[in-house]
């Protein structure tokens, strides 16, 4: 097994666990926030400040990275590792998800899908098998099954065969996985339909993947559906691998989902925001370009100690954003992630100090989450 | 005098100088490169990688600032030093090149210049007074005299007469100036007419301004032109101040000047060239979205230390340029101000060394510079 998962710690009244995630390239503490670094760079960081963000790992888009550079390109250097030149763990998807919500989409058939590059138009195809091969040549520590990302809403009917192909393809995935390699994950699909999430659930259990996630959440169902469902999961799914929430959320998403039992999360939200010029602060998110911060020298978040906040103000930082500077994106960027992976850290702190509950009433008295 | 220049060392086979320019936020090593900071930031380059790179001055364009933020934003925070966060030197030219370069330019008089801004097209006024009191206001350890950058080609008439004005600019920004504030440059002018030329220096000896910056060159004129007029004013300028080359040039126009006594330098070529793909190696110049570096598992430039070479490969400098990643304007930037800062530092060395004939001829060996 390329990958073990420990949980070092339990919530006792929640159900969040600390824990540690052993890669090849070295280990993740959980919870985990995991930034999106969709073409093989975190977009506008260079890993210089990653590392000095003592980011453990982040998730790359196979999709992208196999229409360009290809997989010729990252394969003759040996994987991505060595061709981005990052020597932490990296999860890959498994580019369902972009093949499947890019307008690009031309057929599904129970083989696989055929595609539309975003790029140039040409056709490509991909199958469980092809994008396991991809993602293996890749290299990353942690690979996703190819799977349907069901569109919300959706009838329960097709809820139940779009979740029933994912998983004869998750089987196809494993059939075909190098288990010397990359860990493969499974992913749990059956929309908002808690029997189709259960008979996923125990499909890949029977499969045997060291690790699962949640899929085809957070793509315009109700949060409370959402948060629902995570909760009723918790139950179902094993308690000794790794549960990976994927493309959520917002920080409350988070520690909501933390204390249902999940350990990893992706999300581009913090560095996406960041380039929009939306920044999370202590009390909860802003827009720098507001003509109130124009001569504002206070710094972005007083009880936040990361470089832009220890440095800077918010009015150069609004200064920054108005003029389209590329360095607004660099330090905005810079700071959301710190929100981010200083927001998870107290969590894990809080959790083997068993005290969630405790952080949670301290961290929501300031935070106020905007719809 | 708030700023002092020594000439520690001298080339005894060029007209080269080494020396020290002291200002109110530290020391500058002559001769030096001052990177382009447009808006209050080098672009792609936040202040922490400029300092990681010893960059020890920078330029800041008082029209743009003027524009925005505008004089009360960076005036309340007491200028440009705390707005940005920057302890170091700085430098802001007079917002007379573009005034006189857009083509916002509305009416030139005696009084001064009416011109439309970029952003929004509403009318400014910029006087040599204005001027001054703006660069004052931003508090720069350097400011320079309100001038016209006289265009080329142009006839020796028009040249005249646009000096002229210029020089008499100069008396009145001397009269405004706080002489207990920044250091105020003067600027010569004169189009490619020596006598002029002459005539402008002898004007700004007389005025006795701490610095003599020659204007007016790089805008179009032949290379060669250029370099003759830089040569015949070197014994035309003082020996006992710094002299500043501005908005020039390549490697091979710094080390030509630098031979000619000149001191100071800036220009947006290694800067706006890192955006669009360009980039200075040992070599000469190479654009990296070039299809033979697709494979290419080699430092960018072999030669060179900084961390983007150390680091990263020509593919993927590649790739990151080729998919519009922000995070390669800031590798690429960073390299090419290394590029410049390190050939500056080696030139001063060479100087001290009484060399610098020597490195050029070295430097000539590996590097070819394209048209």
């Amino acid at each position: 097994m390329s990958v073990s998962f420990r949980v070092l710690a339990r919530d006792e009244k929640t159900h969040a666990r600390q824990g540690v995630l052993q890669t090849r390239h070295g280990k993740v503490d959980t919870p985990v926030f995991m930034p999106v670094g969709t073409a093989g760079t975190v977009k506008a960081m260079p890993h210089e400040f990653l590392e000095d963000l003592a980011s453990q790992i982040f998730l790359a888009n196979t999709y992208h990275l196999y229409l360009r550079p290809g997989e010729q390109v990252i394969g003759s250097q040996g994987g991505l590792h060595r061709f981005m030149s990052w020597k932490g763990p990296i999860l890959t998807d498994s580019g369902g998800y972009q093949v499947f919500s890019h307008r690009s989409l031309r057929k599904i058939t129970e083989e696989g899908v055929e595609f539309r590059s975003h790029l140039d138009g040409a056709t490509h195809f991909f199958s469980p098998e092809k994008s396991i091969q991809v993602q293996q040549t890749f290299g990353a520590d942690i690979i996703m099954m190819f799977d349907e990302c069901t569109p919300y809403p959706v009838s329960e009917r097709e809820a139940k065969e779009s979740m029933r192909r994912s998983m004869r393809w998750a089987q196809r995935c494993k059939e075909v996985h190098d288990s010397e390699g990359a860990a493969l994950f499974g992913i749990v699909q059956g929309s908002v339909f808690l029997p189709l999430r259960r008979e996923s659930v125990e499909r890949l259990c029977e499969i045997n993947l060291p690790g699962l996630a949640l899929g085809g959440l957070g793509v315009g169902e109700p949060r409370l559906l959402m948060y629902e469902l995570i909760a009723d999961l918790e139950g179902l799914m094993p308690q000794d691998k790794p549960r990976y929430l994927m493309g959520v959320g917002t920080p409350l998403d988070l520690l909501f989902c933390v204390k249902q039992g999940m350990d990893m999360f992706d999300c581009v939200l913090p560095t996406r925001n960041a380039r929009n010029g939306t920044l999370f602060t202590s009390v909860g998110r802003i827009r720098i370009k507001n003509t109130c911060y124009r001569y504002d020298e206070g710094p972005l978040d007083p009880h936040c100690g990361c470089l832009v906040c220890k440095r800077y103000s918010r009015s150069y930082l609004r200064h920054l954003f108005v003029s389209g500077e590329i360095v607004s994106s660099i330090l905005n960027t810079y700071h959301n992630l710190y929100f981010y992976l200083d927001f998870m850290e107290k969590i894990r702190q809080s959790i083997a100090l068993n005290s969630l509950t405790e952080f949670e009433g301290r961290f929501r008295e300031r935070y106020t989450e905007s719809a």
